[in-house]
């Protein structure tokens, strides 16, 4: 590792905060969650302290059950580039899904976010499991996770064409001439696919960054492949140390396999920092929350996850058996992480959700700023993150608590930077602008 | 009509101009045309002089010829939004075709949309002509005319009841209770039908104009029926007096056969003004521009409109034979449009090159702030207008000469008014808030 390895910071956007009862707690407004200039001041905030990015989660369902799809607000292209105005230098990444939508759209919009925001825009590719989503598209049931994974192969194939079909400088504005763009340097791509067919070129000169950060967030088999082979930045949820060591080393071995530089892809994963003052006022802090949460609700989303029905479960006996995780055709990291967190420290029920409630699966670290710091340095340095995933428990305050409390930790430790050195979303993650496969053929 | 009937403003934005060589002008600045920045200005300019809207039009395709579609540069929902964030009051309408997005994506992008402008959303239905489109979506060629009208009221049936999915007042954000949405009022929408199958609900509560102000800009007799059922707003293109009455006649006889208030939807044919502090010197303005059409690339283009290829026809001769309308697939509207233009005035190719080169079809209006102003008095006051689509032939100077010299007229005559008196754009256009058909019905 080189000697001036930086950490690599992501501020994961969250209405009031990621804890499940973030908006019952007195430190949080909820009404915030619906108001976009709230998310604005999360990412200044976030971007005055020289943070790679931020980044929303995103699915294209609801029930109307009152399951966590319901918190949804904002949709990704209109909320990012409703920052992007607003922000300078911070990246910002929006994930969209390869399901349902059409390749010709998406590589559009995230071009033209890349060009209003000046080269900072960032896809988190994910393929969307479970059928309710397939519903609001035509569909009974989902595809199956492999097709779903080939679909979404394809979808990065035209996709990154479409980013390329324009060559950079192929737009002239040559008024004597009267020539407005060359027709040379720009390529219909005529991709014709097992899923896509599509003719291009794209309606967008090339962008800023060339093609927008690829960030992926999968842990099952096919989605550590495709993020081997396409990502460059991985959102990730790992328990333990020895957990994500064993994930980062397979997942710059995977990618290295396909011939790519391993330093080149970003391994961040998600950390719930419940900060105070002294250890029992963190404590005290994520009690609180954890008192807040609505059990009934919270099982309502576990037993999706599952892929078991837990409403009627007894709260204080362990869980019932799980089925395989070859018959889970949704999420199947999340499915494994879950079943791995109950089973090793054999977990009831109610201890699962309040587990669950804090960060969805990811690592709560609950302590002083020394020692959420500390946690972070450990990971950095023993070969299982390049950076986090920074999920603040309640928002703003967690961010807040986070900014002046841990970073100045971690600066004086010399393990992040005092500001930006570059400019684009590429240039904050030290990854290269893609030079476009027509330009780099003519 | 009412004694204190007023004019409407919708400001068509294009570049740095709707003439097509706007951007080889001396009084243009072509590299603006890529700006964000030069749209935000445009739209606070808009907004200063209290024009209801600002439109975008828009397509999915881009030629390598060099054809119009190069010029498209951000896609609507981004460049929409880049707008919302730096306005306040200013309306935001966006073109997006049916033929090429699913509803649940559409509806949430408005709706989101709508959320973060505090209700200034307005969406321009289109249903996509031309096969080169289609080949960007997996297709050989486009659907029937027909079929994609019918597909279109099938995507209207679907959007707006995701709308409506969610009630009013149905985010309880209930701290007490934990109660975060009202299971009660949030609705699954089971719609299936020929196109689409969409369970539902949306995934962003009901937003806060209930849907986005609907607007529709086809002339053809598909067209007229979509509008006269769903359209709240018609942009349009005639080029005479009597065409325009006759149109506004019949759309207004068409929705009131639909059992609606014509009233309640306002026709805006596009102006384009050339103004001049003399009419010489208008007239000057004009003639430059048209001198600096590329030939090449305005026949190119209306070989598409015409489907007939005209690369080698003789520049002064009349047009050759066209085919029926019948034939077309394309924008058949479009179509006649053009072709009684040129056989009404008995045009060569070069002038209708250079007709059209003004405003795509549009009227165009050469003279002094007095002129422009008559002639929008006097469609108004004729029953051929309730307002018009201004498409300045450059940009910004063409919407600074019509704020400060046209608007000040008009208001003198008491057509406009001096400032905003609603907030939202269906207030702006004197329309009613849906009020929710699970509302009304509970």
């Amino acid at each position: 590792m080189p000697e001036n390895r930086q950490l690599h910071f992501n501020l994961f956007l969250m209405g009031v905060g990621h804890h499940e009862a973030a908006w019952r707690h007195p430190r949080t407004d909820p009404a915030l969650a619906a108001d976009i200039g709230h998310f604005q001041n999360l990412a200044r905030q976030a971007e005055a302290a020289s943070f790679d990015s931020v980044f929303l989660a995103d699915g294209v369902e609801a029930r109307s059950d009152g399951g966590w799809g319901l918190i949804s607000h904002f949709e990704p292209f209109t909320l990012l580039t409703a920052l992007a105005v607003v922000t300078e230098r911070i990246g910002l990444i929006g994930t969209v899904s390869t399901g349902f939508s059409e390749p010709y759209n998406l590589a559009r919009q995230f071009a033209s976010l890349d060009h209003i925001s000046h080269g900072r825009a960032g896809w988190n590719i994910v393929t969307s499991a479970g059928d309710r989503a397939a519903q609001n598209f035509g569909r009974e049931a989902n595809q199956e996770h492999a097709v779903r994974y080939r679909r979404a192969d394809e979808f990065l194939e035209v996709a990154t064409a479409l980013w390329d079909s324009w060559e950079d400088g192929a737009l002239l504005l040559d008024r004597a001439t009267g020539a407005f763009a060359d027709p040379g340097r720009v390529h219909e791509i005529d991709y014709a696919g097992e899923h896509f067919s599509v003719r291009g070129p794209l309606n967008i000169p090339r962008s800023p960054q060339g093609h927008p950060l690829l960030v992926q967030a999968g842990s099952s088999d096919n989605g550590r492949a495709f993020a081997a082979r396409w990502a460059e930045a991985v959102f990730t949820a790992q328990q333990t140390l020895a957990e994500g060591q064993a994930f980062y080393a397979d997942l710059k071995r995977q990618a290295a396999a396909y011939g790519r530089d391993p330093g080149l892809l970003k391994v961040l994963p998600g950390v719930v920092p419940v900060i105070g003052s002294t250890e029992a006022e963190a404590r005290r802090l994520d009690t609180e929350l954890d008192e807040l949460i609505n059990p009934a609700r919270a099982i309502s989303v576990l037993s999706g996850v599952l892929g078991v029905d837990l409403t009627d479960h007894p709260l204080d006996a362990p869980l019932p058996p799980l089925p395989p995780v070859t018959e889970i055709n949704g999420a199947k990291s999340r499915f494994e992480l879950v079943r791995d967190l109950a089973e090793r420290d054999r977990l009831t029920l109610r201890q699962l959700v309040g587990r669950l409630g804090g960060g969805r699966g990811h690592q709560v670290v609950v302590g002083t700023p020394e020692q959420v710091a500390d946690h972070i340095g450990t990971w950095f340095a023993e070969g299982a993150a390049d950076g986090f995933n920074i999920m603040p428990p309640i928002l703003p305050d967690g961010l807040t608590d986070f900014v002046e409390q841990v970073l100045p930790i971690l600066r004086k430790r010399g393990l992040f930077r005092e500001g930006y050195t570059g400019r684009t979303l590429r240039e904050h993650y030290g990854l290269p602008r893609p030079a476009g496969r027509r330009s780099a053929a003519a």
